[in-house]
């Protein structure tokens, strides 16, 4: 669907609400697909919003909930009165509905809960953490057993409510619930109708137990290009069953903690222009604090050389210039290892090749960019006469200087993660802003001392 | 999988070879998934690979290649014979054989098409760019038409080879191939099987052209939550269908570029450990040479306040600190901003929504640091005595234009992204060292500005 077409929904629907005609703001409403009804009516008004969402059918409104981001979801859903909150998380998925529950005020929640008649689907959904295998799983699954026919099991789906979303694969699990194999539906199709189910699935069933973290669970339904991923309790009892368009979102949600991190600040955890200024100020004040503080021994280390600076003040000149190198290439290089230990290019014992690498890539990038401050220095002094007789030193000095803070910036920006993933940290907190900060004192520290040597006798 | 059971069929695998038991080897790795056999082969030495490759039957080979990243599958492909090369093509996905052609020698992929059974599948999905919906797509699909029964299309997908992949929706098509409906796998099962498919079919079908991008596809998909998504020419036929496990890839691919770009560097297009080592030089230098020869201006802009700093190099101290905030609360808001914009949460139109949020968080960051900054400075006044009779004034300066560049750090941050994009370029393009560049040179002439009205009279 178009933006305008959307927009065009959206100027309807509020004109139908102004003239208070709700029954053809509803009708507008609901010519889009629910994925585009979410992203006009987050565009309502709050008024408008209240007003709306009590008069339009369940399943409308669930297909909206389920759509919308959940602190969206859950204001909206706050305003429905009990019973009308209740029919419409039975409409929802169950476990779209336990995710909403959760966002709810808990009181609300209990009293919702407490009046749903498929409570029992979402109750053992309520227990796991959201960004787990349980999390993501829904309880609404299809569980065959070995001795049914496939006609039975055609049978059996014909007997489905007609509203329950489709299964890809059926389950097959023994007496006591165990899961020990996997049917497409497409072979029930194809097959006999009197073969026996244990005659046409497969026994080599990938399946994760509840507690897998998510990023685990996405990893394992992309690399065996999976729709359907069967969740197991601790006895191997099929418990539940995440479906593929839970793992886009994952996917979209770890690059996003990824990215926020390597940028500098903690994972927002909630849309950029939904989370409330103070919690955005909170999570961004943390990290800036901390750098602030450690970026404050680079005044300290100054400090050192506070007489070196007195007599050649052209060595402060270059401070920034040297230490944002410095900078510039470890981020550069921590961004790309952290990408790869994501994507699980980079493993922990691929250190040895990484540091090979970096260090060769260091080498380089520095005479590439020591050469070019060498140019700039000569040419400003041949043709301003800037920076007087001794300006091969000091071209020299920033030149080396650049060789070796280019060199160490990208080691520590490539082996950084590496470091914080042996020690069982998050690869992703070696952000961009830290590892600069990092660079930048003991960049200081390679400068001056390299000035020291190179200037000694001449400028200092 | 495990990695540990990936390793130890590794070993056995390499043991096998070792002693010259090509069929103990086969038979080790063919235990695996395939994309577990193909992480296992990946880590072979080249030469085991060269050997064992031609001893795969063609399945095992065509399910390898597949799961292979696109270079490696390309260099272990080129070490084929001819006629085998052909025969392992067949076997593949229409639109995977498409890609591994793409990547091989031009002469040794055009005579392996002419040796192809399924060549003519294969070769109207050449002429796609990779990163358009075309290029996604695959030809393997079916078309039913209108006036078929439920019955028949049960019987024609009973009639079809048991290798061909499962098919999640099937479409309709008129005579002349336009697109007109679908219809799911489940609906065919439990309608009546005298039910005419066009009784049963859904008319909205959600297609792309084939020229469209790839992550416009990518958003298309996830939005509406499809398994797979039909692909039409300019007249509306039917040309191929996008399945879903594509947009993992493709969700993942776009992560990886935006992240590589914020992180200051080209997108490597490859995987970090495969790329070689010229081609990733090149890719980052670029924009190390572009920073530093920006960068290059604070070494100008510091040498206009030579005299200041002559005067009090105590101003030089804190130059790297002062600098630096700017640049962090700048990389921070560049990557949130771009990452919103990527997820649609950001559009062009909320840029003054983001404007007005980003000078309060400013404001408020800035007036954070610049607190500390000036408690630090009396603290060691209290305790060293280090700044002299006029630390108030020298706190003053650095309090104030902490404030000032935290607040301009997080303006440029911000509204760099959304600019990009209004002028038609990649918003990621503001990457964190290019905004923290850019700050710094502005970072210092509010610094300096800052301290020759504050410091007058006193130091300077």
């Amino acid at each position: 669907m178009e933006q305008k077409e959307i927009d065009g929904v959206l100027e309807r629907v509020r004109t139908a609400l102004e003239t208070g005609n709700v029954s053809n703001a509803i009708a507008a409403l609901t010519t889009l697909h629910p994925a585009d009804q979410a992203e006009a009516f987050a565009d309502l008004p709050a008024d408008d919003q209240v007003e709306l969402l009590p008069q339009l059918d369940s399943e409308t409104a669930a297909g909206l909930l389920t759509e919308l981001e959940d602190e969206e979801a859950a204001d909206a859903a706050a305003q429905l009165p009990t019973a009308q909150l209740a029919d419409v998380l039975d409409e929802m998925e169950p476990d779209e509905a336990a995710d909403l529950l959760g966002d709810l005020p808990p009181a609300q929640a209990a009293d919702a809960l407490a009046q749903m008649e498929e409570r029992d689907e979402v109750i053992p959904l309520l227990g796991h953490p959201d960004d787990t295998a349980g999390g993501l799983m829904t309880s609404e699954f299809f569980a065959l057993r070995p001795h049914m026919t496939t006609q039975s099991a055609i049978d059996f789906l014909r007997g489905l409510n007609r509203d329950t979303a489709t299964p890809y694969y059926l389950y097959v699990v023994d007496r006591q619930g165990v899961l020990i194999g996997i049917v497409g539906l497409r072979d029930i199709i194809t097959s006999r109708p009197e073969a026996l189910i244990e005659s046409i699935m497969n026994r080599e069933v990938i399946s994760l137990p509840v507690g897998t973290d998510q990023e685990e669970v996405a990893r394992v339904m992309a690399r065996y290009d999976l729709l359907a991923l069967p969740v197991v309790d601790g006895a191997g009892r099929l418990a539940g069953v995440i479906n593929y368009d839970n793992i886009v979102d994952v996917i979209s949600e770890e690059a996003t903690e990824d990215l926020q991190k390597i940028g500098g600040s903690e994972a927002l955890d909630e849309p950029y222009m939904l989370i409330s200024f103070w919690r955005m100020v909170h999570k961004r004040a943390g990290w800036l604090v901390v750098l602030f503080l450690s970026e404050m021994l680079t005044a300290t280390a100054m400090g050192f050389f506070e007489q070196e600076i007195k007599r050649a003040v052209v060595l402060a000149l270059f401070v920034p210039l040297i230490i944002s190198s410095g900078g510039n290439s470890g981020s550069q290089a921590a961004t790309l290892v952290i990408r790869a230990m994501a994507l699980g290019e980079v493993r922990l014992r691929d250190w040895w090749r990484v540091m090979r690498r970096e260090v060769l890539s260091g080498l380089t990038l520095g005479a590439i960019l020591g050469s070019i401050g060498f140019a700039r220095i000569a040419l400003w002094q041949s043709a301003f006469g800037t920076y007087g007789p001794y300006w091969p030193f000091i071209a020299a000095t920033v030149a080396l200087s650049l060789v070796g803070i280019v060199l160490w910036g990208t080691l520590t920006g490539s082996m950084l993660p590496i470091l914080l993933r042996r020690v069982g940290l998050d690869p992703a907190t070696s952000s961009a802003p830290f590892v600069a900060t990092l660079v930048d004192v003991t960049g200081l520290i390679i400068y001056f001392s390299v000035a020291s040597v190179v200037l000694r006798g001449s400028l200092l």
